[in-house]
Parts: structure tokens; sequence; C-alpha cells
């Protein structure tokens, strides 16, 4: 396999100018990338140096300033103008580029209104600002105002509830003051789970609207100055976004689990499960703080407060509003630009790297950042290719549409490609929004060994150190507790975060079981400005990341992933590091089922014997809260056993000798039944209640939305008390395990 | 003994009517009161319960009604009124009283003036607004405006930083963004640490002045519906308060350590050390909220920001204040009532028991919520007495006067007194301010088990149950970690807290050696009127105890505590528990050292190799923490001795046989070795740096001001990193011990 690797690149290589080999001194003295052997890593790197030095942040900035000079949400003109100039690029770039086209339901809205009628009167301007400061912010042509995608439509008055984040546990906390949420309008702050669960959760208690406001404190004047001043929120910025019900299934409401092509058969509107069952509209906290203001009722505990100037209270009322929404039912065509790129000795091995175009408006930062380092990405790979290095495996470059409705572009893609991706897929490399500090990598831990030597690689623009040593370093300080820190500083690989859902990877990773990553930079480039009409050039290129010096990185790191997937010997995905981290998240349940046991008693208990009753304040409405089934031993073995075999076979995976006499048929034979292992941590069946997830290491969480649950089958059963699931549960989750251990021992045995 | 007490109890008996006995079923149920007997406990309980019978919410009421009436501030006309009603309703009662003058430096305000002058200019109306729903805060005659006791005076003009709560580590993370503090005036928050910290920290910083205000969030609509609608703070509302360097030695400033008599000797005012250094101005944050929407500069931390509409920034500046405070700095004659009831038995043994009278305004909360316990305490104490059960002890009820400007009549009464009260104080039990909830009591160990069996044996008003089984269900519910939940549940006594400072139990405590205890119910009604115009009757009765029902509560806690001490047969001091908390506290001391030099070397390797510099945004002006000395590993071997030697005297103490044959002599030599042994736990040398406090075991904290550290001499010499000096103080802290330990074998030999 070695030399088979080494002649490809060879062969690229004699086709080169000898100035390709400018600035590779001191790669010599890295390590042996995985997948490749000591020469062929050597080679490797020189096309990675000489891909950075084709991602120029002139061109970044010319992109970003293109396509984010107006609004351009799926379904509007300059979504579709902005399809035609990405594929306009990868044509010129010598891509393989088609336009793939969807018919899908998307509403957007017709008529919004909101107003206080009771104690006084205030109707909500359900208006963002246009700033002289930010001259885009005046172009507002096809601008969506705010509003949440895939909402029920309707009017309604009544009181007010507020409800916090929206949580169950807020759910538990108003039930203990005895506040019946039927018949009245839930408000509720934007943060903590994703927006979805808010009016889906309120509806089950019966409210029969939620408004939803970003809360100054969370990332408004309470995190830092706000827009133009600073990079927080505006009093006037809504966020926008989808509430269509993705933990259940994402993509196109009328067509799930299929291609959402023209003649392809759908549900009625009234049969699609994830709209709201209620009418949802977000507003500025400029709007909120006279509907907050004019509550009564008891006062909110202290952490649910935010940072208006007022004294939070519960409700319901005297705060009446009456809300009245209507949408267009439209259906719309959505573009996925496809790029594709040969491969040049695996053509039916892809690796998949994808990005949204579309956004809620001007979409600097959601989703261009990541979109312009995409390009970068492919016009450099492109240009190795046109040099005479051309990648191994088959690169496919995909632009998304209506991902911000709901991955609608990805997953309708995923769902008519499904077979084929099945068969051909190596992996799906993801990038959205980004912005400065450090980078943050979710995925499969299948690889994380990969990323951390593509991490290790790349230099960090700020410091000059690797990307590695800055994520390091930031866990060395900012670590939870002594474990973490001591982890950050002694653990040979920096952690990859399982991936939950919130952008295009979910139905790769998800449905369709396909090793996944998502990268991203964040910690240093924070700001409010996330689905408003303030994400735009102005404020992206002052705030989240001036001079596209992280984008560029982006671009560097993104591309490596692609490249080393695309031109690896072996493929480089390891097994010790899954093992470690599922082991870790089998420890995770053990100590949830504990924990929630001994709360359980104790609660129980204080319950029973008075104790509530003894504590809480007679003259105030709070009451105990409801005791609960106890929490009966789980029987953990089943899972720590089929853990224990995959670390034996992990172990003996990672140790096994460097075949270097395999014939082509035996290396692709080898390579996939390597990247097809991710599907083996599948089933057909899916999660039960939510049958188009059917991934059992990773998922959103059903109450949390974007929020990842590992082995989700054992640890929602357990959150959510349903006892009696939870042993057939680790049954499935241990059988997964086992399969993975197979197919591992499977590779041993080539 | 026994038959002593018995006698003393009998022959009141025989002199009472039969409806003394009324109300007394299953007395004879509950457990032998410690120092009693078997029948010596009957009776005392008997007499207990007589007690509450006279204890009355309409006089309670009437009290309240009367001296909140109007602002009483010491040397105000209303205080000697106040100080003459409650000597009239003592001597009325049959007390034998005296109103002890002395003379003390008071200043009060003359000029205070704060404008912002730029970058635009805003006056400070530093006024509270009367309320028409409030008549009693119409009331201002011989209102004292907001200010500062103690505060130097001055003309100054600077631009502000923003400090936080002013605490050491504020200043530490304000050095991390290079602000200094030199020249500027200082703003910072109330709360987290007493406020005369707050000066002293920022002049030693350099700052030429310092403005503190109550933030929102930590009174006002923040925590709940401000008055009159809730108890929170009214946004003109100014916690007035001392400056007084009180950590160094409190009362008058010009007597440290003697008695302001007339005819004392007295510093001159320039050199009293513990007036501040620089001019100090408390505010409102209807007033603040001008300034600190001028500030710019870097944006504060999350966790230092308040609950204003702003962001916050740090400074210095643009902000800029002109502070100008004058004062009259008048001598003025402070009225204590020191009312006496003699011992029947042992005459020349006292219990004392304080509560102060002067309130910075109406002080219906602080502190006459305390002094209308204390009164009903003294009638129905006074009432058996003249009934024919006078307490065995002396009793001396003391209201204090000048105790908001700095402990001044209570520490001058003790320091005058010194010698005669070190021979006779059996204990010192106070009160002061007192709300709704739970009971709390602060005091030495040694009446651990004492306090226990009081909260046993009292009724919570409220549920019906002992209030110590409310102390309990606040411990099962609200412990901070299992840890505490489990001792909740499974600890036989609910420990007393360690006293620091904030009220008259100091100069007893911490300067004399007097076993002292602090009671207050507190939890369910809280408030944001302290210090402030706001404390009046109405909001008291409406907010904090309506009905008065905790204040009659307090009366009969507090009234049983000077009851018993007063008559039991052997004091009831205990050893066991001092042993428990001591070396909890040795525990504690080992983990701070261990805690404090894990973490310095872990910030001093971060900071060396390079750490910071990659975890830090380097657009940002936050620089890394300074580096530390290494912190030593020390030999707490002493202590731990110590503490062994004291466990096992205790041990034998509380196991020793009942002694029933003992001498009336015999009886007393025994009960001044008992009450006197909390003198072995002071030293004459005091705490180094602040010789003024002798005790060993408790002290206010040098930088927290109120906060009580344990075994001070050790604790804070790790915490300031004076690591050389630890080893001493090590030694003294054992030494102490072994002291205690002697005297308790002494007494187990008697």
């Amino acid at each position: 396999m070695k030399s088979v690797i080494h002649g490809i690149l060879f062969s690229a290589i004699t086709l080169l100018s000898p100035s390709f080999f400018a600035h590779t001194s001191g790669a010599e003295s890295k390590h042996i990338i995985s997948g490749f052997d000591a020469q062929t890593s050597i080679t490797q790197r020189q096309l990675e140096t000489r891909m950075d030095t084709n991602i120029s942040t002139e061109e970044l900035d010319t992109w970003l300033k293109h396509m984010s000079a107006k609004p351009h949400h799926a379904g509007s003109a300059a979504s579709k103008e902005t399809a035609e100039y990405i594929a306009q690029l990868m044509s010129s770039w010598g891509y393989d580029v088609k336009i793939e086209e969807f018919e899908v339901l998307l509403p957007t809205p017709k008529t919004r209104e909101l107003e206080l009628v009771a104690p006084h009167s205030y109707t909500a301007t359900l208006r963002e600002d246009s700033l002289p400061e930010d001259p885009s912010t005046g172009i507002r042509e096809e601008l969506l105002p705010p509003y949440n995608a895939f909402s029920a439509e309707g009017e309604v008055e009544a009181e007010l509830v507020f409800i916090n984040y929206g949580r169950p546990e807020d759910h538990e906390y108003l039930e203990r003051h005895g506040i019946d949420l039927a018949g009245k309008i839930a408000i509720a702050k934007y943060g903590e789970t994703w927006r979805g669960i808010k009016p889906k959760l309120a509806a089950e208690k019966g409210a029969i609207a939620t408004i939803i406001y970003s809360d100054p404190a969370d990332d408004g004047y309470g995190k830092g100055d706000t827009y133009p001043k600073g990079a927080f929120k505006h009093e006037s910025g809504v966020q926008r976004g989808s509430v269509m019900d993705m933990p259940t299934y994402p993509g196109d409401v009328l067509t799930p689990g299929i291609g959402a092509t023209r003649g392809a058969k759908r549900l009625k509107i009234e049969d699609a499960t994830t709209i709201t069952k209620i009418p949802v509209l977000p507003i500025s906290y400029r709007d909120a703080l006279p509907l907050l203001s004019a509550m009564d009722g008891a006062v909110t505990p202290p952490e649910w407060r935010g940072a208006l100037p007022i004294t939070y209270h519960l409700g319901p009322g005297p705060a009446k509003v009456r809300l009245k929404l209507a949408f267009n039912w439209d259906t719309i065509t959505i573009y996925n630009v496809i790029a594709r790129l040969e491969g040049s000795k695996y053509p039916s091995e892809w690796v998949i790297r994808g990005n949204h175009h579309d956004g809620w408006n001007h979409g600097a930062s959601d989703p261009l950042s990541g979109q312009i380092a995409m390009l970068a990405e492919a016009k450099a790979v492109a240009a190795l290719a046109a040099a005479g290095a051309p990648p191994a495996r088959t690169v496919i470059y995909a632009s998304w549409d209506a991902e911000e409705p709901g991955l609608i572009g990805s997953t309708e893609w995923a769902e008519l490609h499904a077979s084929e991706l099945k068969k051909k897929a190596v992996a799906y490399i993801n990038t959205d929004g980004s912005s400065r500090g450090f980078l943050s990598i979710g995925g499969s831990h299948t690889l994380e060994d990969f990323f951390n030597e593509i991490s290790a690689d790349v230099i960090d623009p700020q410091t000059g150190v690797s990307l590695k040593q800055r994520q390091r370093a930031f866990g060395k300080i900012s670590g939870k507790d002594p474990a973490a820190k001591k982890e950050a500083e002694e653990r040979k690989n920096i952690r990859i975060a399982p991936l939950g859902s919130g952008s295009d990877y979910t139905p790769f990773l998800q449905h369709l079981g396909i090793a996944s990553a998502n990268l991203a930079f964040s910690g240093h480039g924070a700001g409010g400005s996330y689905h408003t009409l303030y994400d735009t050039y102005e404020h992206f290129t002052t705030w989240r990341d001036p001079g596209l010096a992280y984008c560029a990185t982006l671009a560097k790191v993104a591309g490596r992933a692609t490249l080393r997937l695309a031109n690896a010997g072996t493929l480089p995905f390891e097994f010790v590091a899954l093992h470690d981290n599922v082991n870790m998240y089998i420890g995770e349940l053990e100590t949830l089922a504990d924990t929630m046991r001994t709360q359980t008693e104790s609660t129980n208990q204080n319950i029973a014997d008075g104790t509530y009753g003894l504590f809480l304040d007679p003259r105030k409405k709070l009451g105990p809260p409801k005791s609960q089934d106890p929490v009966p031993y789980f029987s953990f073995a089943p899972l720590k056993n089929a853990a224990r075999h995959l670390e034996k076979a992990a172990q003996a995976f990672s140790s096994r000798a460097p075949s270097n006499n395999r014939t082509a048929k035996q290396i692709r034979t080898f390579n996939k039944l390597l990247y097809t292992s991710e599907r083996l941590l599948t089933m057909d069946a899916g999660l039960s209640g939510r049958t188009w997830f059917k991934h059992h290491i990773y998922a959103p969480g059903f109450f949390t939305g974007y929020g990842v649950k590992t082995l989700p089958g054992v640890r929602e059963n357990i959150e959510q008390r349903n006892y009696a699931a939870v042993p057939g549960e680790i049954e499935k989750a241990a059988g997964i395990l086992h399969q993975m251990a197979n197919r591992i021992e499977q590779l041993n045995a080539l």
C-alpha cells in the first residue's frame, strides 16, 4: 500500500515545478500522518503547504463582501444568485458542478402582530433598526422580517406566563407554583436549549402561543457593548430561526426520509408532525420590556432573571397580549451546489465537504464565514489538481441551500442519494459560521487522532503556535475542574466533541452513519448578531474575524482534512479514542443513574416527611416538587462488556504492523470496511419515537435540540425516567458496540 | 449542686400561684436541660412557659411603633429619648437601671456634593424619596442624610474606576488589566464584604475617594419588587453605614482599648488609624446609573455586572466626578441603658444580654426588631422575679447606643468595665435586627449543646414544629453539597456559626474572651431597607415580620438562653462540640494550604510556559495574573496534637458523673473555671497587627470585615501568603487549645 500511495504522489510531484517545494522546511521533523507512511507524509505536507499559499484573505474578503451584500434566505432571488455565484466559481476552478434542486415547503410571514392589550397597551414594532454606522443594515430588499419558520399560524389573546428558557425543569418549577399554562401565552428567553423545544414543550403544557425574546443578559448589553459600539445584540435585534421539530426529523417537513424531488410523494401539511402546534414569534428585548414589565405574580427565582431593569415575574398576567401570525405556505425551489473533483485513484470513495449558503439575512457570519473558507479550500485543492496532484479519492464540495429553516438542502440531498452515499461516502466534513479564537472540533471519535494531527500542523494566526497548543492552553486554564485541567495537560489528544445537531452534518452522521466532523473557530469573536439583521460584513470584519485570518485558517484545517482523507493510503480511522470516549459516556450514565437515584430518594423522603413544608415560606406559593418513582439499579454490564470488547479490538488495530504488500483490491476492501464502520453504529429502526435518527452513539437531545446526547437510547430513557426501557436500550447499544468491535477484528484479521 | 439549685427553684415555686403551672403539659417528656437535673429541668421549663405567656405581640407592636416613629441615630435628641424610654420601661419592671454615658467622636455630614463633570454633567441627588404609601418616610426630623461615618473629608475630582465589590481579588483583576487606581475615584458595589474594606483597600491602591452604591442586583429590583410594592430597595434608597476600620479596633476612634469617659485620654483625630484615608460616599442606584453609564474601557467580567440596564465597564473614565465631603467632627454623648436584676444566689456571676437602640434612621428592623424582643424578655424575666422566681445569677440587660457608627456604646462599656467583666461575665447574648424564617445562631462553640436544647424547645410560630426541626429542614434541602445535607440529616446538633463581627458581641467575645452568642431569624423576611430611610415600621410589619410573631419567638429563645444561664446549677458549657468545630477548621486550613499550593503551582506554571499568552485574547488588555511565591508545606501537627488533647479532655468532661455533693463554694469554683474558660482562647497580645482583637479562634476577617476567620492567626497568614508567620501562628493556636484542654482536665479532676 505504501508504495502505491507513494506512486500516486510521486507521479503528481514529478509534474510540479521546483517552486512547489517552497516553505516546506521543517516538515520532515514532523510525525508521520495517519494513513500515510514516512515518505508520503512528507509529500502530503508539501501539498498542504502549497494549498496554504493558495488561500488568500483578499479573495475571502471579496467573496464575503459579495455574498453578504444583501439578504439571501432560501427561496429568495438572492439565494439563487448566491448558488449560481458559487457554482460559477467552482466551475471556473475546474469542478464538475451541478445545481441540484428540491421543492420544499417554506412558510414565510404574511401577518405578524403583537400587542399588549392589558393592563395598558403597547404595540410591538417587530422591526430591526437600520443603523447609519453599518450601511448593510440599510439594505433590506427581500429581507425576511423576524419570524420563526414552521410556526403554526393563528390569532390568540391571553395572559402571559414567563417560562424562563422553556426547558423541562422550568416547567417543573412553574408547576411548583401552581401555574397552569393552559390557555396562556408563554414568553421564553432565547438560549440554553434549542429554540424549537420552547414552543414544543409549552404546547404540551397547554400554552396557546409562545413568544421568544433575546434577553440582554444572554447576548445583549449584559454581555458587552451593543452593536454598533460593540459586538452584542442591538436592542432591536431579533434572532430568527426555525422551530421545526428537528429532533424528530429535519429537512422538508412534507417528505421525511425521502428526497423532496418534484414528483416525490408528500404529506399533507396538516400531517407534518414537525410543524409547531402553536404560533411562535421571536421579538427583541426592546419589544419584550413593556410586556415583561407589565407582568406580576410571584417573583422568578434568581437564576431566571435577565438583565432588563425590572423585577421578573412568573405571571400569569396581568399582562395580556394579542398575537396574530399568518404565513405564506409556499413550496419553493432550493439550490444545492454540488461540485465534484473525480478521484484519480479511488473515484467511488467520496470525501464530502459542505457548508450552507443560505442566510437568514446578510449572513456574513452564518453561513458565509464558513462558506468562504470552503471556497478558498476548494480553489486551492483544484489548483493542486490542475498542477498535477489530483485527490486520490473523489472530493465533493457541497454548498447547501435552506439549512436555516431546518437543514433542508443537505437533508434532502442525503435522503435522495442515501443508498449511494452509504456505499461511497468516506466522511463528511462540515463548516458553518466561524469566528476567532480556538479551533473547535466536533465529530466522530474515530477521527480524533486524525484531527489532532491536523490541529498540531496548522499555525494559529495570532500567536504563531499550533492550533492544538492553543486548544491545550484553553483547557489548561479554563478547564471546569482539576480533572479537566489535568486532562488538558496530560492527555495525548484533545478530545473532539460528540455532535448533536445544528448544522448540515446531521443527515450524514445521524441518518446515514457517515463519519462526520464540524469545524469552527470560537472563543474570542462572540457577539449578538446571530440570525439578526446585524450579521453583516461590517459586523463580522469588525468584531468576529478582522482581517479574516481565522477564515483562512479554517480553510487550512478543513483543507487538510479533505486532502488527507482523499489521499491517505489507509483511511485514518482509529478506534482507541472511540473506546475511550464511549467508555467515558458509559461512566457518565452510571453516575447519572446513581445521582438521580440519590436525589430522587432524598427529595421523595423530604416530601414524605414534610421537610419541604418546614423549609418553604408558608407566605409564598412555591410548593414542594412532585415525588418521582424511585430510580432502580440498571445493569450496565452488557455495555461494559461490549466496551471491553471494543477496547481489545481497538488496541489490536492500533498496534497492527504496517502492511506493505496489499493489492489495490485488498486496499479498497480494507478501506471500505474502515469507512463503513460508522454505519455499524446505526440501526435501521432508528431511535424509538424518532426513527429518522439512526445513530446510537450520537443524537441531538429530544428535549435539548442542538445539545448532544451520547448513547441517546440509554441516556434519554434514564433522564426521562422511562426506567422500563433502559435495559433494552443498554442491550441495543451494547449490540452496536459489539458489531463495531467485530468489524475491527475483521480488519485486524486482514 | 443539684439540690442547691433545686432549693432555689423550689423556694421560688412555692411563692407562685397554681396558675403558674398552666401550659406545661408535655414538658416532663423532654430531656434534661444541660446544667440542670431531672427535677430542676421541669421547674425551669415551667418558668420558661410562664415567661412565654408574658410575651405579647401587642406590646412588641406598641414599643416598635413608638421607638421607630422617627430617626434616632446616636447623638440625636431622639436617641436620648429612646434610651430614656427603655430605661423607664426597665425601671417600671423592677430593674436597677443606669444610663451610662460616654463621650465619643461622631462625625456627621456638613457637605455632600457629587457630580459627574465629564463626559456630560449630572448632579447626584443624594436624597431618599418620601413615599406616600409609607408615612414614616415623610418624617425626616433629625434625619441623617446618606453618608458613611468616619469617612475622611475633602474635595476631589478624578476619573472613575469600577472596582466591583472592592475585595482583594477585585483589585488583582484590575491589575491584570493594567488599571492603576492611583489618583482615581473608585466606584464600588455594596455587598460581599464589609463596606469599610472597600475604601481601605482602594486607598491602599492609591484611589483618592470611593463611592459605594447598592446595585439593584444585590438588594433592589434584581432581587424582588421594590418598596413600597415589595420589600427590596427603592431606587433612591441608600445604605448608610460606618467605614471605620473596625477590623483594627471598633469603638470610639480616639480611645482604643479604654472607656471613652469624659476625662479619658484621647488620641488626636489625625492619629486615629480607624478613620478612612480617603473620602467615601454611599449613593443610590438611581444616582449611580448616570455615573456608570458614562464609563467606558474594558467590559467587566460577567460576574462583576449588576442589574442596571447597561454594559458595565472598568474605566478609567471617561466618566469624571467631583466629590466634596465635609463633616462636623463633634464629640457627642451616648447613652447605654444598663438594667440589672441582682442574682439571688450568685450575684457576682453576670449573664449579659444586649441589643443596641440607635438606628441610622427609624430603625424598625435594625435595631428595634431585636430591641423589642429584648424588652419583652426583660419584662417577662422581671415578672418571674416579682412573682418570686428571681434569677440565681445577676442578669444585665444592656441597650447600647452608637452601635451603628462602630459598636461604640458596647465597646466603650466593655473596655471601661473590662477587668470586672473578665471576672464576672458568664456569657453575653446579643440580638440586633431580625426578621422571619429560620433561627440563626452564631456564637461560641461551647454553647452548641446549650442552644440546640433551646431551639428544640421553642416552637416555630408558622409551622408548629420546633425551631430546630426547621433549621434541620433548611439544611436538608438547601445544604450546599451532599455532605452538608447528610450532616443536616444526621448530626445530633445543628452547628452554631462562628462569629465575625457586625454587632455588639464583638467587644465581649473578641476583646474580653466572654462566651457569646448572636441570635436572629432570617431567610423569609429579606429586603433592601437596611440602613435606609425605608427601615420603617410599615416596611418591617409588612415585609419582614408581619404580626411580630418572630420577634416574640426571638424573645422566647433569648429569654431561655438568659434564664438557663442564670439558673443552671452547673453552667451549660460543653467542649465536645468545640473540639468538633475546631477540628473541622484545622481540616479547612490544611485544605486551604493544599488548594492554594496546587493552584499557585499551576498558575505559576501557566504563566512561565506562556499558556496564558495562548489562552488570552491578544486583542484585549487582560493580561495573565502575577506569579506568586510557591506555598510551602506547613506542619499542622502542633494544632492536631492540641486538638486531640482537647478532644480527650472534652470527652471525659462530657461523660463525667454528676456530682451531687459539692459545697456552694465548690460549685462557684467549678462554674468560674467553666465560664472563664473562653478567656483562655484569647491572648493579651492579641492578633498580630491588630492587638485589640484578643481571641484566637474567632475574629472578623482583616479583609472581609464582618466575615469570620476562624483560627485567624493561622488562616489569614496563609491567605495573605505571609508563609513565614504561619508556623508561629500554628504554635500559638495550638498553645491556646492546650490551655483550654488543661482547663477542662482541671474541671474533670474536681
